[in-house]
């Protein structure tokens, strides 16, 4: 039988290191010539696949695709695009395996978080229906740590260890105000559903650094009252506060806090972060003058910042991918699992799709401190040894050099298809 | 004559280099135990010397002080306290006067902004006139890069280069998303006078990473068409595009645009930033789905990232100041002098205060592009040598490892002041 080609997608929000899982993708592909042809990557994620947009990454030299390992963002482009189920939308499924016989290929990595890993599995099971077997395997990736059975999940960490940072250097400034100036800094973390981000500005403060911080997090309903009283007597305390706030904090109405209905003078709605409703709410409640920041797009993109530990799994878990494949595998997707919290110990393990697919891993209450506002010790376990290490790119006159790749499309064979 | 101690004091707003120009300052003090005797700092600034608030930084240890190079914000505390002139604050210059009696201090070093080498050169002129002569030093700092004669000020090149290397990462990551998703990410940085800081995004785009970015100067009035049809082009151009907006963009009736009177709900006013009323626009007019940031406090917090040309010039300008004081000057400022842009080479000069209080150095409309979005190549050839250099701080399970000082109160000798 013929070799076959290996297709390769990102999908979804990206992160500061799912190109170090395709940079381990790709060199694992090339190290295993002699069983798998090309690695074509899809423009843009799925999207790319189905579109017959595939990217011959054959053309891009070792040294370019090394450099995925310490450049951010998606290489060969994302997307945000969710193939439904097989019953309404079984002609984009069919196409894709159309691409993929086409184009001879007979392994598919998708790389991405939880709905990807559903695309993924319902890609495997169409194409042993339709006589075309592919090798399915998923490649977790997402900031936001839901991801079931995987320990962690690649992107996360970095984020965390960004997130710890900032809130770190951002609670010295803060402290160093505060006599007469800024006694209260909010920042605004990302986190729609699941407080993990949030958690990790816990790390900031340690038994070597005692800092005020209060965490809002959106599995603990926000009461006003209580987080106005929480703040006041961390100012008395300290002097100063740090609080972070997670974009997906909501009301006891169960609505975002984010949503206020904000308006202009003329009456248009503005879209505001939750940041500078807390922060508002703080001056308006206690006098306090504040400052606040979103970190936005900054945290998931702080490769100059990633966690080494968060490199170093991203790289393993797409290294894993191709091993997998290669070992007659399909419907599966590489996981971490933590063997020791301290010293931290690691080891790649393998999941069943069937049991990624749709299941989304929620942070622990016991994660969350009895008071609501900051983390546990066996949450600072969990987090500790994820931020560990520090990674940096190579840089050129003060700035990091990331890869841009010639993403050199391969010949197109069949007719157009309207996604 | 009995050797002199020397008073040392942080004012205004901090930065990530703040403190290696007081480890600059207390490191050559101790190198030079025969002149001078020790070093006390004002806690939270000026006002520890209003009020006879001195730490004794001779119970730090070395290694501890050497640590102040790597630690961001003010370590002594600063504060936003401007001494008004003599004729209405005469009580407070002599109250200042009568402190440095009581402790034999014979040297003023003050490191700060505008406001701060005006206070610097009162004290001096006032001290003589007093009978009781102070050798008052300024040592210069500020993130807003506006102090005059100096080529620029320490704070200002480590904020650059967290906004170009921001700037750059988050471009890849809006990049990556905008065939289905996020097309306009905007950042908000400080600069509420002058565009220095806002400028500094422009250096994320060079010869060999060519991104969109757009920026919206203070300086340049902000005429809402003509941003629209700018953002547009780079989009239809490049599929995406970044704006980075200084907090100090004024429309043009003269109103900063974050001034927009924002309110909530039930009409009360909300405090929000120039960046979400910048992507309500985009988004309003041009319909594309967008992402902000605001980066505040972390940009001049942020050590990790610090240029290392910041930090050698801020600790030389510490060191500076009190060789400049051994030498018997007084009411005088150490700068940095431009010998060259490539390669940059510097030394350090000296500036007379009368010559520095109360002016402002504002960014020549040279240094914007004719479009007024950019930064002009006359612009690149000045900020890229200041962003040059990593200086990373010592890391510690992922975390930077910022020092805190005992801060080891000087005991009274007066009686007390009401501030």
């Amino acid at each position: 039988m013929a070799k076959k080609n290996a297709f390769y997608a990102q999908s979804g929000g990206v992160t500061a290191v799912i190109n170090a899982s395709a940079c381990g993708v790709i060199e694992t592909a090339r190290k295993n010539k002699d069983k798998i042809g090309k690695v074509y990557a899809g423009r843009n994620g799925i999207i790319g696949a189905l579109t017959e947009d595939l990217i011959d990454t054959a053309k891009e030299s070792a040294k370019d695709i090394a450099a995925l390992r310490h450049t951010p963002s998606g290489a060969f482009g994302s997307c945000r695009f969710k193939l439904k189920g097989l019953a309404e939308n079984k002609l984009q499924y069919e196409r894709l395996i159309e691409v993929f016989k086409a184009h001879n290929i007979g392994y598919f990595f998708y790389n991405g978080g939880g709905d990807s890993a559903d695309t993924c599995l319902k890609v495997s099971q169409l194409s042993e229906k339709m006589g075309y077997p592919l090798q399915a395997i998923h490649v977790p990736k997402t900031v936001d740590n839901d991801l079931p059975i995987t320990d962690c999940c690649p992107g996360f960490g970095s984020v965390a260890k960004y997130v710890a940072v900032s809130v770190r250097e951002a609670s010295f400034d803060v402290a160093s105000m505060s006599k007469t100036s800024t006694k209260v800094f909010v920042m605004e973390v990302m986190g729609r559903h699941a407080g993990w981000i949030a958690a990790a500005g816990g790390l900031a403060a340690d038994k070597d650094c005692d800092l005020p911080i209060v965490i809002l997090f959106p599995e603990v309903p926000f009461g006003k009252e209580r987080f106005l009283a929480k703040v006041d007597s961390m100012v008395k305390k300290f002097g100063y506060c740090s609080v972070v706030v997670s974009e997906g904090v909501k009301g006891e109405d169960g609505k975002f806090l984010s949503d206020q209905g904000l308006l202009d003078a003329f009456g248009h709605a503005q879209l505001g972060g939750v940041a500078p409703v807390v922060a508002s709410m703080v001056k308006d409640a206690l006098g306090y003058k504040f400052h606040w920041a979103v970190a936005d797009y900054l945290q998931r993109a702080a490769r100059h910042i990633a966690s080494k530990t968060d490199v170093e799994q991203a790289y393993a878990l797409g290294k894993k991918a191709v091993e997998l494949a290669l070992k007659g595998e399909n419907a599966v997707m590489p996981t971490v699992e933590r063997l020791s919290d301290q010293p931290y110990k690691w080891k790649i393990g393998v999941a069943p799709l069937d049991k990624v697919a749709n299941v989304e891993k929620m942070m622990p209450r016991s994660f969350i401190s009895r008071d609501g506002f900051g983390i546990s010790d066996k949450c600072r376990a969990y987090l500790a040894p994820l931020i560990k290490g520090e990674d940096y790119p190579p840089f050129k006159d003060g700035l990091p050099q990331y890869v841009r790749l010639k993403n050199v499309a391969v010949p197109k064979k069949l007719v157009a298809f309207k996604v």
